[in-house]
């Protein structure tokens, strides 16, 4: 039996105009993208949604729109993760209402809390949500990385699965192992190159941001995994390597992964790369070496 | 010419009765103590004060009712720190309405940013504010131990002052040594050991903790740091030094501050020691040692 | 064709009778217990030999012992890692003399150094060395985790491979893309469950202390690899991963590696297991806790 | 009554040619430039001694001229932190020969190691010494930051005191606080300008690397914070102040502490400014700019 969730479920970025404005027209446009790579779920109002940078006005609207235009073509999720309790409810009564399928928490972010506090967190939380739950682990920004004890926590208030961003693939690996006897909670990882890795050890699927622009090669890359076709990974393998190498390569800082897809998809003529504050859309030096990039890119994915 | 701001300025806890109730008598009682004990301002929903726990709702009404109880006896500054700018701008809207004389900002902290990420957020988000502000240095929750030049850039646009919570006294020395030329800017420790520290070598105050507990003993600290008092100094030195070792050793993890103040302050029918969710108040063997240790801090608190 | 040092490489553990005198006899065992296991070369005196907590004197001895019982029956490479260059000098010519077939540099490990700082020691210290070298990648113990460039640098000098044990997969990805065009340049692991992952993407082996104990079953988990059998890649990583959620967590430091090694091959009756200071060997509650999963790891490799 | 050690005890720089040669008239020179300027004590062989980088021979050879040159006119304490416990041996017994009245222990650097594996290791080490011993804490380099518990263990085994450069005063004060009754053990800071925080709280001096330059700056310093003069302390802390915005701020890298005072001290025709690799003395331009800043310095210390 496969898992409701799995496969590649971008973390879906947020088209805007300004900090208070969406791109209306290009969240259709990326979303119509997506979905005519063949992508298996998207997750809205992750990392690279920029969530936690949008008002909670607008993050409603944002979730209205999108899962509209997604129309139950595919399963949607919806980050709900916040340091105040109450917003994350309030949240999570709005996407449902909006018409998300699942939510996505990971811990509060101010203050630097234990293993035993997220615990407790969950406790408080998760009987009041009104839809079900994934966990996200993203030790960089929450300063937690979740001990497999939190996470088995988590699984028997009902989490559905985790997303797993620290980049530590042994982790990943244990987490797997661990919960091998229970194969409907889904493990995705949210490292891109780790795909077939995540995949042929038995877990699910991938949060890959990459998707936003590419999503049928980060498909192909989940189904050449399924198939253990070496062959096939060996030659998407270089075309992720190469995003990584130029795309996510342009920025300097952490936000370089966000900047540097929103840019691509501008350049691609998918949507607006408007950043919210504390980001800034890259420069035009940055864009311009970003479309050579993207003319490399596209021009490879023809022969693949 | 003596900086506006100076002195002993609490971070005061919230006093809750639930994650969305206040203990309003609680919140009375604990303000007139610290006014008694001759505090020289008030801040306002900072860490200690549990603020990124709380909605927007229960911050303001929080902010109202504690601005109403102070009656502008004492200058009052309310953090407005957030991962969105439009929420900032919303609360120092309301804030200001409320009666706080200046804000507090922090980074925003979920994104890891650099330093130049924080001064393009500065840029985007001062000339927008209603009131004056102050910068908030707390790297172990924001990420982002703020440069010299970062702090300079925002005195540049009008702060007001630091609060430094970093705890690295080498950083706080380097800070007035850059400004000793603008002392009307004024710089704070976070650090309430550093006090003496602190004004001796040119700084304003701090922002400490422990005066919500003991509002007299670290008035008395700082006005001998400000006399040069040394036996006065390290008579009193000894106090605080025995609040650290007891009050906030009480707990294990980085909440041991603000669990430990709340449940003295709760020991002493002060106010309620109810904490928002990721925490939780210290259980019944917990409060014990901390009966005794409030005691003995009482009894000694007689003789000086 | 297959770059010279390839396969799986134990790092060899020093059998001690004290902190200055070696376990003979039980380093026969174990080198013979290895080689009978297939192993592809040895690795001595690297971390999970203890080299730093030896003298120069006890470190040439057991080289000498070590060389003379392998007989070049495989390639032999051998550590002189120091923070003082003409140490590392004059450990490098007794170890030539003693037969060894490559030395092994990490960074000198006291003071943190730069990655400008790790190519001027190098351009140091190259020239003058007797033998070809390795690189030797390990953040946790030398403070710095060497950038592409400066393992590039390395290769340029002449460097026959790297051993990366930093944990970070997608570092070693980054340098097989890197040195693809290179294939004399060997890449291996330090990362024992990571043998597949890096077999298949282009790297050429592991340094697994792992195979300390039980060599056939790395062999055959990297044989698997280059064979791309995912079933018996599959079965193997059962194993491997039973190792590390037994053998390696026994004890509660880092040092659980290396402890854990010696514990389980003292069980196994193949050598002493006295740690040099500041380490010290398991206790007899943790030691009979090993020879039960030595017994359990036992009955389980038989079917195998 | 006073500890046998306080005061200003430079922690002595290794005047060299090349990587095995002393400079040995530059040695004589900075011993008479120190002892003329009244410092307490000399600490051979620390982190700015370089001794890590340097062979036990070139370090037996060091400690005899300088022991020779110092003829006991002051206290003389050498570092012979190793990660090999008996080549830390081999050295205490050369330098008590040499003349030396105590030496230092920092943890074993290579492997990182828990407080309690510390503790074993001193109960291993201290017995075998033939020297007394002071501890040393550095955990930028060692990678522990030894605990109160530690410190506590090591002097119940007989330390004499300890140095710590870990740059955390609040942990400074904690061991002040914990072993005031206990005033033979002596509490060194290594950060210069926390001097008189160290005196006027009950520590006993300092292992100030500045006081190879300017030793008369810093015992005024020393002697200014024991008569808690605060007008020559606030005017001595702006000279002390200025040396680390310059002198210490040539380099870009944890090395430019050593090479800024080597610098410093060719500048001042002092002593060779060779550093031991992996360091590299300063290029031309950075010597320019050092010969100003020296310059500079010097002209005010004219005037104190």
């Amino acid at each position: 039996m496969r898992a409701l969730f799995h496969g590649i479920i971008p973390p879906v970025v947020t088209p805007l105009l300004s900090n208070d404005a969406l791109d209306e027209a290009g969240l259709s446009r990326l979303i119509e993208h997506m979905l005519a790579g063949g992508v298996h779920g998207l997750f809205l109002l992750g990392t690279t949604g920029e969530a936690t940078s949008l008002s909670y006005k607008l993050r409603e609207k944002f979730v209205k729109l999108a899962c509209n235009q997604i129309g139950k073509r595919v399963p949607v999720i919806v980050g709900i993760t916040d340091t105040c309790i109450e917003d994350s409810l309030n949240m999570a009564s709005c996407y449902k209402e909006a018409g998300a399928d699942a939510v996505v928490i990971a811990p509060p972010y101010y203050i630097p809390i234990s293993q035993s506090e997220m615990m407790q967190y969950l406790e408080g939380l998760v009987p009041q949500l009104p839809l079900p739950f994934f966990l996200y682990n993203m030790p960089g920004y929450t300063k937690l990385h979740m001990s497999v004890e939190t996470v088995n926590f988590a699984r028997e208030l009902g989490a559905l699965g985790i997303k797993d961003s620290s980049g530590d693939l042994m982790y990943l690996y244990t987490l797997i192992d661990k919960f091998k006897d229970t194969p409907e909670f889904s493990i995705f990882t949210g490292t891109e190159i780790f795909i077939p890795e995540t995949i042929m050890h038995g877990g699910h699927g991938a949060v890959a941001g990459g998707a936003n622009m590419f999503p049928r090669l980060f498909v192909d890359y989940y189904e050449a995994a399924v198939r253990k076709d070496f062959e096939q990974i060996s030659l998407l393998r270089q075309m992720v390597m190469q995003i990584y190498n130029t795309v996510y390569n342009v920025g300097k800082h952490t936000s370089k992964y966000t900047l540097g897809t929103k840019c691509a998809l501008s350049v691609m003529e998918i949507c607006n790369d408007y950043a919210a504050l504390p980001l800034r859309k890259f420069d035009d030096e940055k864009r311009a070496r970003m479309q050579q990039y993207i003319q490399e890119l596209k021009e490879k994915l023809v022969y693949i």
